[in-house]
């Protein structure tokens, strides 16, 4: 059950050939549009660095049968497991300083329903759980990338998915036969699809009875019949269908998409949960749980990045001395992040599933955390980059003739660092701060909203425990 | 002397022709270029408003003899025009999203020099201060935009100009005759100078006796021999290139341009200071306390843009109510950077020139806030937008005869809002927080940076007298 | 119309006489007790510098009719009146480091008055303006220092006035005949009350017709009969009853009481709204307005005795040169907070009855400040200290003969600094971020809390006139 | 080897009767006088809560020979032993408010200890680490509190130690024979000394070979010839003196000494390190490692209670619901701490000696917010109380005949919540923010300054790394 290669991958997803559309067209190959090829790299260095040996403690894992598969299609059974998963974020987000999200979705929800399929069958005498065991199996043996799926597009959000004058914004079952079910709707911001070969679909919010059709988990190849892909070249994508540095990250890119399920047909054997609505918040929590914590290490390891490339600009500006407390902040920045999501980790605990989850309330203590300190740590870089990171010449100003001199003249920094280095620090700068991928986009939605993590933070507070602490003290 | 229309502006650009390059190739001209074209809509619609009645009180200025002027190239002769000039530049913002900065720098560089020149021209008996009046004069007469440059190369930051390999970092006159001098350099971070008649340059430092060469302020045409421009299309520029919605900003850009001096030749009446050392700090000083003012009216101006976008895109997904407590907070950050400039500028004082300058210390601690407080508001910009920010069909998308309808479908609001309506909205959100012209890059380094600022404030403290209030208080 | 001295002023306090309680315990005389005594201390200072010609441009007036006043009584005319107060209100808080509260309570309640009994004679025909006048001018005469209150004790805050199970929780008319009114109720945290020679008491909420008898406003000596007040002797109180330094502020204090009206007859003359429930909210915004816009001034003083107090800290353990960035930061904290205030004060307005008021939304976004950066400058005056403001040794420690000695040995700063020397600075900082009248204290709750101020700005904000500039922008 | 009850402990220590002095006189009996009681009451609950089964996981530990110990004097040999510490000071700062830092300190102390003698002793063949083990087991023996010494009284901070005039502003070794030493100096800011049985003395910096007579480590009685301690009663301490609430914490306190050592003979047994100037920065890192660690669980034990205050004010003020966002942050404040700090925890190490350490880099981190966010939590706290937390009734006044009644009428909360339990909860809030113990004290100094914490991630933060990182993206 060897693992893939990166170019395995990559051919792999060629192969499938899923149905995409950017910018109004379709796109013929995935692996050759510019674009997405940036965003296929990103993904495919995780199936690069698991053949390397320095990397294989985190990225890989040995199952109960011996077989050694990739972490990201593993089930989490102990705390060292959860803060490996922590781990290997902040390790692919420093190896590639983009979100590799698909893996990671794909992962949390293989993980947030090992657990939800044994709840439900428990109570329900139902057979999701070994169905899920089954598909597990199926992509740790085949080194399989799964999208994981949760947001609907959920119309008007003042209004119950049952009150929605269009029921298919959030997505539902249209019809059920002994073969399988018919589901249409779209799901949407969903990371790193262009480059998954399955996508795992959940509940993307708690539903009534009423709305019980909404409740759906199933997972899905790409390219069956009815799904559909609408990706977005965030503004400065642009740059990446171009050669050279411009783009500032060369090597690596990411992507989200809309996924539009236009009545797709899931054989039974697929079907994770299916009216079950007492567990549509149950399937939600995990995932966002596992989600809101790793982010910690996300923000930790693009952070990592953000940091080198701000020394870099620091060095080449002759300007180290004076900009290392700046450069310390932006370390305790990260590190803060990293190590909330180590302490989420930490206090975690196992289910009978089995699987593993982090502290509900330092999850959502990590995610709140994720929501605000890169701002600063953004804030920081683009101090430290000065207004160079918002004006400066493009690579082709550089290969031109007539200005290319004088760009070299004028762009050269401290101790003969060429204009070429500069303007390659600044533009991975720039990339980050305001590129497709940047920070800000990466920590805000991802796991949910700050408002979603601070509505769990005060269920889960405990007030009145703390009451009684100060009513002892107060002798009240 | 009738000030000019917004197509009499243009058309005098495009007769201008001065020499531009972006991403490595000639722009034939600028006011056709879809880049620079929206860059010149900005600075544009200040002659457009200038016309109009409502905005006369601000725009224009009545001269001495009577003659109604731009403000744009106006001398500030009151505490009232200087509370005036934080309102234009928030009105001017909040009509068009953008820095409009080259009219504003002209602006600025023109008061700073009638103050230093009339200093100068008192100890030295030089006429510095009479060539300007002239220069001004018929600046106001063919109502003028005029870019201001301080910002020099720098080469390695760790060195003083005198030290530099390349004396040329810093600009400098290469020659002199009677008739005029030859000066070398280049001046980065430019703003708007694409849209310019006219560059005022000063030095952008203080300098010892020994760098005079590098001491000199003078006006030249930008389509003077010897000057071209390398315009940067920053990320997400491309957008600005397309017709449609895509590029948020639909109307208006702003552009930001290194400006090359190979060896110009500047007329003796257009130089304004030429090696008087003595005066380099008291010149920066004086335009950057006006800078950093104004960009308190500024990103006023822009945060009530994206309050503004930020609260459709809440309506349109119907959570106006839920979430009026952060368009609260946005509100309170964007007032609380006005205040601070109108308090900057109700401190201030007159020179012995007349110019009116704010108050050195507060103008200063604007500039601090502006460095910090358009971060948070970009944060609850994006933190309202939702994840739909970083992941968003294309207006190509939606004009796509097989997936258009599925985007109307799927993206539609509260109460029948057209999935275009919110996309427009969305996007104007992601243009302002990740497009060229984004809040960061206007907020960070305009006005040089928060570090110059600090230590500014650190030299103004005037700690002595605080540390005596606390002496009295504690009988020391 | 002579202005009174301070011994005058003391003096006329002692003779009042009004009835006070602290600590269960009956004040013979305020002007004797070691708490109040340093309170009326921080007053008096207003009288004794209102005498002295370098500050009687801010803290003294000339009324129309010639007559010099304290400006402590005068009513706002101008803009230049409404900066004027800010300014004061930071020179009272350098010169004192405490709040000054009675005085500034009065005189913002007496400017709210003439506006809201202006307004009200005209739709009523009533004549409370004309009561007022000849109030002020008695006050003004007779150079009085008026308490201001407004704050009621409210019960339980989730109900509205006219449901509380006891209706004295809001002051209200009991009683009414031909000569004046009887009043019953409590106003709380009334600063300065103690030093007080008379009390303007106004509505603290908007009433509907249903509770106008609790709209009431109007004036009374603080001797008069059925009034007492609670004074409280916050934590670290207790070191204002002993001479020496460990107090921290060896001059001055501060004093706040529970005012309460257990029956007091009111003389018609003296009552300037009795039922008027339309401007029961007009008369609490117009208070509110000056008082929140004033804060930024008073906090400003403070922050600049605290940042004096620190740099003195710095000075004497010799690290003024590495302190002076956070030295820097605090000088910044204070001027926003000045700034902001002055901002307000210049985009104010004039009323009908000739009465200035600050500019409504800046004065709101003022007081928000207010409530956060404070907490910044306490931050750092703590980082700077050191571990040494928690932990010193006493002055009896200091005056011990065997231990006196170790005493000076170790705490001995640098250059011959004598350790008296430092633990008086120290304990000028530990008196300001932990006693009472500290920051916290004086910047959370004057002027209504931060969350009235919020709910202020979400109602000013105008947000559809934001999103008209979105739409405008976006072509929507 | 039976553990201490409280009772027994208190015993003790009234018997060591060590001197100690308050205010310039000396204390007879630190059981008895109402300052230092309180004080010893928070240390005495560790001993009572050691001995419920409850705690006994987190109290006690069991030493290898099976001996169940407290956990106050053991070694860490574990991630988890780490966690548990981090645990253990949450839990008693939950259980009694305040900083029960004498035992704190110790044992850090002996862990730091445990591994320097360790590395001493195998370096230079010294017995160092012997005389420690025997002195651990004798202090775990008779269930010991500890109290640990770093910081000196530094005299100059700019001046090294070597060039002071008084060379005793760094405690020395003044004389040495064959029995043991004679040391002199001062140590400050000594958490529980006074109800401490030993103290243990650290090196408080890193020094050269010249000033190696400051190196020494030793232990000592507190009641040993030449020692004693001026205690320091802060701001608000006179509240600890009476019965009654108006102190807010009516069952603990804490206390801090300078301890001064007046030519005290420590023989050769108790001392641990003398002289050996290469290894003095390396037992001030791992003392300052564990502490910085452990002072997230204190602040976030602290923030708890001081949350359970502000709710149980917002349920007496009839105000839950509203302010339930903000006492959702309070606790997002409090637990992002405990997550940092069991993140440098579980990222943490064993040494060759057996001891585990926590990570360096996340530990620093862990300071650095520790003496950020709890200025937070204040600031929301005063938010919620209300104007009430700076000024509100006393306890005698509520037991006036008098004004009790009015008291009683005037300050009754929301369903019937009588006035002293309002009263209670606010001076529990009261005394937090502003009395002795408050969490401004307790956050910015523990553990060395939060500048020394920044420092340390400087030097930790392996940029170069980072830099290798963004230059693989770059391709520089």
């Amino acid at each position: 059950m060897p693992l893939k290669s990166k170019e395995q991958y990559l051919e792999s997803i060629r192969k499938l050939n899923a149905e995409a559309y950017m910018r109004g067209k379709h796109v013929e190959d995935v692996t050759k549009n510019g674009f997405t090829r940036m965003a296929l790299q990103g993904i495919g260095e995780i199936y690069a660095l698991s053949k390397d040996e320095k990397y294989a403690d985190l990225l890989t894992r040995k199952r109960e049968d011996g077989a050694k598969i990739s972490a990201y299609c593993s089930i989490h059974k102990s705390r060292e497991d959860l803060v490996n998963r922590v781990r290997a974020a902040r390790l692919m987000c420093q190896k590639t300083g983009v979100c590799t999200a698909s893996r990671c979705c794909g992962w949390d929800a293989l993980n947030a329903l090992w657990h939800t399929t044994h709840e439900i069958d428990a109570r329900f005498g139902t057979e999701y759980h070994e169905r899920l065991r089954q598909y597990a199996a199926m992509v740790q043996g085949r080194d399989l990338t799964c999208a994981g799926a949760l947001t609907d597009a959920k119309g008007s959000r003042s209004l119950k998915p049952k009150h929605q004058p269009d029921k298919d914004v959030y997505l539902r079952v249209i019809d059920e036969n002994k073969k399988g079910i018919v589901v249409r709707g779209a799901k949407s911001m969903i990371g790193g699809a262009i480059g998954s070969h399955e996508i795992i679909v959940q509940p993307g919010a708690a539903f009534s009875e009423a709305e019980k059709d909404h409740v759906v988990a199933f997972a899905v190849p790409l390219n069956a019949e009815g799904i559909l892909q609408v990706v977005d070249m965030q503004a400065g994508g642009e740059r990446k269908l171009e050669s050279g540095f411009d783009k500032g990250n060369v090597s690596f890119g990411s992507s989200e998409s809309l996924v539009v399920f236009d009545d797709v047909f899931i054989p039974k054997g697929r079907v994770f949960m299916n009216g079950e609505h007492e567990y549509a918040a149950e399937v939600v929590t995990k995932f966002v749980l596992l989600h809101r914590m790793v982010l910690g290490g996300c923000l930790a390891g693009c952070g990592d990045v953000l940091t080198g490339a701000a020394a870099l600009l620091a060095e080449y500006n002759g300007l180290s001395r004076q900009l290392s407390d700046r450069l310390a902040e932006m370390t305790y920045l990260s590190e803060a992040l990293y190590s909330q999501a180590v302490g989420s980790a930490h206090e975690g605990n196992g289910t009978p599933s089995g699987a593993w989850f982090p502290d509900p309330l330092l999850a959502n203590v990590t995610k709140i955390s994720v929501s605000r300190l890169p701002y600063e740590i953004q804030k920081i870089a683009e101090d430290i980059g000065g207004g160079m990171i918002s004006c400066m010449p493009s690579q082709f100003d550089l290969r031109n003739r007539k200005i290319g001199p004088l760009i070299e003249k004028y762009y050269r920094g401290s101790y003969g660092v060429t204009a070429e280095k500069r303007l390659r620090a600044a533009k991975l700068v720039a990339s980050m701060v305001a590129g497709p991928g940047r920070l800000g986009a990466l920590c805000m939605h991802g796991g949910g909203s700050p408002a979603a993590a601070q509505m769990a933070v005060r269920e889960l507070a405990d007030l009145e425990s703390k009451k009684e602490m100060a009513r002892r003290l107060a002798h009240i």
